[in-house]
Order: structure tokens, then sequence, then C-alpha cells
């Protein structure tokens, strides 16, 4: 624990925004900054647009976050709903939700440098935001990014077609009951995966290039639950994954809490892999494309969903799961 | 108050969605709106774009405010955003913060027809967003516009040139110490522009077009301390209110509160006047396109600021006053 030293205080918003322009730097792109009553972006004649809530308590747990961490994967979540259609991320605004708890220098300096990382690797420009006091702490990103080759949406696959991901799966639910029972030594790429998770970048440029790609999202709430919205309406998914597909920790999580591993994994979000659909006939350029891709199944004709020839439920859902648990 | 049913609650974020739909048109420029990763928008080569938290307990009380009113102020303060920079709000995306105390169809059907009813009169579009549970309500808006004819920036103004704001000031506090004071009868004209400020769409679009103008902003902390932010450096501002100026509700509560008219009114945030400068030259055909503008000083060429020949010092700022006042 530290010592609050007066030098580590913000003492007036300005004060905060200048310590905050310490951490990003002006980039092509972004024609007026922070400053004004809006930011000037340069813009194509389409543009990509999605929004992230990351609030503490709910999307991350002050616990197991070190502020580097927090300011990390807040935009990697919005990152990967560019790459998720086929897109590339280009700047973003940030609104902080701050708290007397956490509102100081050493604070903030790690916050913005896990953001600031991920600005640098991938060319993204922040360009403005807002900032306000707030019961917890919270951050609310929106992205905006230009077209690739071309959009991938979902819906739009055709039955016969592969579902592949891109990475593991069940990792990041692995970290946090790694984290909830005092087993970080043991399982260090599951924890640092839910910390931190991998933004498939270069993967989404590759799938985009892919013309047999038919179909695209980000996996954000669990295979489980997600395969369900990225299938059109009339059509239905038989996954089949084994143990060969899984990452050892997950294995390892599964067995201790006596658990099948292909359906824990399946039901665990938060890993951000992309999922799609393929025709057969693209599938051997896009396993050379990505090493680390994986088939988990097939589109079907029929609106009917199996996971190892068992009909599946659902995965995690944030808002239900806070309706019925939250108390007032 | 009205005892809860079941067809008032939402089941899952789902219901959520599905309801809000119903709310909100498809609009030319919209390419691809909610349900994939991210949304498609029509864009020209540049854009405007801003973003405004507004947070229960630090923006708004809900003692004071219906749901109509916090979705109108929600949105209507990030349209003043762009019409501060003379640009043309165009479409906007949401988050929402919920809590179960509010996650009922009953509070959002009033949310959401606040938000839709600026929609519809500025032809804006609501192109996607996030939902989360939250310890306290609140709602973050990315707004993005084009530009008008110029763009109007802060800090432009030359010495000389006269400093206008487009309505009245002051109301909107007046507005809030009304509520405080159980006094909304004899002040409501006040507590309305508390609840549901006046949007200067069409002054804005004049503004733009007088070559005179010189710079611009929106009144959102008060006009003693946004004057500082308008003014360039090395200038300073000569301010002349009278009562004359000021709306009768303003200068009766300054009455009950024994405070000076004007300066209770240049202290007073949240009315989202424009304020901006202009050579003289230009006065009088924006004060003929603009009925209720206001002339309220002269830059001047020392770094100093004078309200009625007194120096001033600052207005209310949202993220000091948290700061110091918090408890936690």
């Amino acid at each position: 624990m530290y010592i609050l030293k007066n030098k580590d205080k913000f003492f007036s918003e300005e004060d905060f925004l200048k310590f905050l322009d310490g951490f990003f730097e002006q980039r092509e792109g972004l024609i007026l900054g922070r400053g004004d009553d809006c930011a000037i972006i340069k813009t194509e004649n389409e543009m990509l647009i999605s929004s992230d809530l990351f609030l503490e308590g709910y999307h991350f747990d002050m616990k197991y976050f070190p502020p580097y961490a927090i300011g990390y994967k807040a935009l990697a979540v919005n990152i990967s709903d560019i790459l998720a259609m086929g897109g590339i991320p280009v700047g973003f605004t940030m609104s902080i939700m701050i708290n007397k708890k956490i509102a100081t220098k050493i604070f903030f300096k790690e916050f913005f440098k896990g953001i600031s990382l991920l600005c640098k690797k991938y060319n993204i420009y922040l360009a403005g935001g807002d900032i306000s006091f707030s019961k917890s702490f919270g951050i609310d990103i929106t992205i905006f990014g230009k077209k690739g080759e071309r959009c991938l949406f979902r819906k739009k696959a055709n039955p016969g077609d592969l579902i592949f991901i891109t990475g593991d799966i069940g990792l990041s639910r692995v970290g946090l009951y790694a984290f909830k029972k005092g087993l970080q030594e043991r399982f260090k790429v599951a924890t640092m995966s839910h910390l931190m998770p991998k933004i498939f970048y270069y993967e989404s440029r590759a799938i985009t290039k892919n013309p047999f790609v038919t179909s695209l999202m980000d996996v954000s709430d669990g295979v489980l639950k997600d395969i369900k919205r990225l299938i059109p309406k009339e059509m239905g998914a038989n996954l089949e994954i084994d143990g060969s597909m899984l990452h050892p920790e997950v294995i390892s999580m599964a067995e201790i809490l006596g658990e099948d591993p292909a359906v824990f994994a399946a039901k665990g979000g938060e890993d951000y892999v992309l999922m799609g659909t393929i025709a057969s006939d693209g599938i051997k350029r896009l396993k050379d494309a990505i090493p680390t891709l994986k088939v988990i199944g097939e589109v079907i004709r029929n609106e009917e969903f199996m996971l190892n020839r068992k009909k599946i439920e659902g995965g995690f859902d944030h808002f239900e799961y806070s309706f019925k648990n939250t108390v007032e």
C-alpha cells in the first residue's frame, strides 16, 4: 500500500486532462483533438462505429484487475468489435467515470499506459471523451474504424459452411475461476487471458481477404450463446469440440470443477476470439494464414444447435445475470 | 405510485433492445443499424465527434427529473456540442447503465420518448450502443455530426470583438434552486429550462453563415468559467450584464437569495446557450437573424476578466465539486 502524497492527487478537470495528454499522441487522421467542443476526424465515405461499457463490479473486479489491465481490456473489447466486422480500428472516444478511491495519478498513470500500449501497437488515436465523478468506476468507449477489403456480417452463412474460431476458448473463464479460488500460480495463461485478452488483429485482416468466408463475429458471451447470433435464422450448427482443441489449463480447471471441458470452454465468455463461417473450399487457405485456427463445427439446414451430439442451451448473459442477482 | 406488473419487466438484453427498437427509426445515412458487431454510417471526408456523460446524482437528480426529461437532456447536451462547432448533428451511440430500480418498460418508454422527440425534430439517428447493469443509472452518448459551412472554434477571437450569447443565462441554475426549495410553481420557466434546456439549432446555423463570427462554444459550466475557455490566452473579456438582459425568474431568485442577479446568472451552468465572438461589423446582421441574441461584452487586449467592472473568479465545476464533496 502506498501513502498518497499531495502530488499524486488531481485538483481539477484541467489537471486530469493535462495529465492524460502525456499518454496519447497526435496521429494522422485526427484533425482536431481534445480542447474544443468536438474533435474533428478524417473519414472515408463510410465508417464503422461501436460502443462498449466496461464497469467495475460488472465487467471487471478491482480485486484482480490492476489499473494497467483495466485500461487495456476496456479498449481491447472495443477493438475486437471493429475486427469482428473485418474493419480497421482508427480512433475512439472515452468517457471515464471516476471516484475518489482511484482518482490518483499513480492509478491513472498505469490505466492510461494500458490503453496507450494498444494505441501505439495498432495506430489508434484518442479523439476525445468526457470525465465525471460517479458512484463507481467505469469506462465507456466508442470506437470507430474504416472498412476493410469488405465488411463481414453475422447471419450470412450457408448450410454446409464450416464454423471456425481464431484461438482458445474458455481461457478467460478459467482465469476468473482461478482468481476466485486463489489458483493464479497454477493458471497463469488463463489469468493473463482474463486480464488482457488476445487481440486478433492480423487474423481479422487475413479473414477479410479470404473470399470464402461468409460471416464473422467476436465471441464475448461464449460460443454456446454467440453461435445463435452468428447463424441465420432458419439454420443451426453442429459443433464438435474435443480435448485436443482446448488449452491444457481449460482441461485442468474443468477437471477441478468436475465439468465437461468442451461444455465449460464453449460457455466461457470474454475470450474475444473471432468466430466465423467459411465455405469448405476456403478452409485450407485460412488455416495456412492463421496457425491457431480451429474448425469447431458445421452450419446445418435445420434450426438446431448441438455440441458433441447434445442439444445446447445458453451462455453467459451479463444482463440477465445482473437482473436476477442485483440487490438494491 | 404504480404497481409493477410482469409485462412491465425486461427479461433479457434481447427483450430490452427489442423494446428500444420501437422508438428509433431507420434514417438516411445509417447504412447498418443495431444487431451486428458495429454500425456502419455514411460519412463525408471529415466528421465532428463528441461524448458526454449524464449520470444520476451528478448531472441529474431523480427527485426532479421525470424519465422523459432525462432522455431529452442526455441527448440535448450532446447536440449542443455539435452546434457549438457550427456543425450539424447526424447520429449518436448511447451506452445505458441501468439498475433494478428503473429497469421497467414504464420508465424506459418515457425515457426513449424524450430522446426520440429530438431525433425526429433534428433528423438524428441512433446508430448503436451498449447496455449494462450498474450501481447507478447513467447514460453516455457519443454524437457525431457533419461540418457546417465552416467550423467555429474556441480561442480565435480578436481584441475588440463583441461577445454574444444566444439566449437566457442563469435559468437552469434558478430551476435547480427552485426544485430544492419547493418553488416549482413560481419558477415554471426556470424549472423547465433545468429539465429540458433549449437547443440552439437554428441559431447555430445562422451563426455559422455569418462571416464576422470569430469563435463559438456552448456554455455548460456558466459564463464566468466558460469565458476563459473561449478567449485566446493573451486576451481577456470585459463583460457587462444588466437586469434588462436577464429573465424575470432569474432576477426574482437572485432577490430571494440576496445575490447580485448578473453574477448569479453568469455563474449558472447548463443553459447550453451558444457563446461566441464577432467583429463588430457583423453584429447587426446576427441580431437580425437571432432575435434572442444578447451582447454581453467585449474582448480586450490584456489577460483580465471583468464582470460589471469587477474581477471575476470561476463558475461551477462538476469535477472539482465532486472531488471535494464525494464521501467514500
